[in-house]
């Protein structure tokens, strides 16, 4: 006997997200079955509508119900300092931080020859054209690995001296260990010392 | 910030999934947006249409695309031998072994007093119904856990004689080490066995 198509389907499609494989999806697949159809239906929905209800800020990127996110409609927040940061999960864990009050710049990915993204496929117009709007500090939000590196130093000679670009600190994390912290990051903590 | 109501109700509903936390939902539900419309809608159809397609077998309750599944529309399966397991896995477990070529009855559960389960649960009155019709052999093939082991006890006193009542071998599993082997299945392998 083969498992029926509607179930093997659901499997197959299940097992696309990100780090699922047949048997959790056909775990997930048997849990659906054995939902009741109206909650069976809520996921679905769910899942469906996402595309329609859910779009990018046409200032940042980032998610907006509507044509601008909660961040750029927001009138207490200082539009004149942008966060620039690589993805929208990004935008969320320093929103969690409580320490932002400026505004942001979802690239929506980050150079990465190895991957065949180049400047052209991240949102750098729109960025350039906020500068022109006038900004009084750029901090480039990239993440600390390669791609993001180069993409903060991209960003950096395409403003050039038009704004103060700055860059989030690099260090030792809260509650690391000296001697479980890799050595690039031991020698940058030590290089850029605080009195 | 708060998550856009969307993507909060579809991280909720993705977080019902058995094993997943919030992080995780999350993960899926980026996943999700990263897709096309269509791709999204893909899985949004598998997980709706999935009670409208599948349902339960009219005799023996496992998944049938139809009234009757595939297994019981075989005619070179033995209808009469009667292969009773807790649950639909159980049937695809068995079917992956390619040994037994009877037929099969799908109790949807297991005696459990804890969980408030009793006899009045599981698909009982069918599988009697099924005995009047005359079988000759009953395999019952619940788990050996305290659950399994009770229904199996109590579905012996229910048919009582009326035909050979047979439970699969316990033992040591095939690769198992008798040094790993816990106390009650190598005590149970002692006992019964063989020539």
């Amino acid at each position: 006997m083969k498992v029926p198509a509607p179930m093997a389907r659901l499997v197959a499609e299940l097992s696309r997200l990100p780090g699922v494989g047949e048997k959790t999806a056909q775990r997930y697949a048997f849990w659906v079955l054995a939902q009741s159809p109206a909650a069976a239906g809520e996921l679905a929905d769910a899942i469906a509508t996402l595309h329609q209800r859910l779009g990018f800020c046409a200032t940042c990127n980032q998610l907006a119900e509507g044509e601008r996110c909660e961040v750029c409609l927001d009138a207490s927040r200082d539009t004149r300092r942008v966060c620039v940061v690589e993805s929208v999960q990004d935008v969320l864990a320093i929103e969690r931080t409580g320490e932002w009050r400026g505004v942001y710049h979802v690239l929506h990915g980050s150079l990465s020859p190895m991957r065949g993204i180049g400047p052209s496929q991240l949102r750098l117009d729109s960025l350039l054209a906020r500068l022109d709007e006038g900004i009084d500090e750029l901090i480039l939000a990239t993440n600390v690995d390669v791609e993001g590196e180069a993409t903060a130093l991209y960003i950096k000679r395409l403003v050039g001296d038009r704004t103060l670009v700055t860059r989030l600190a690099t260090g030792i994390p809260s509650g690391g260990e000296l001697e479980y912290t890799d050595r690039v990051t031991l020698g940058r903590a030590l290089r850029d010392r605080r009195t």
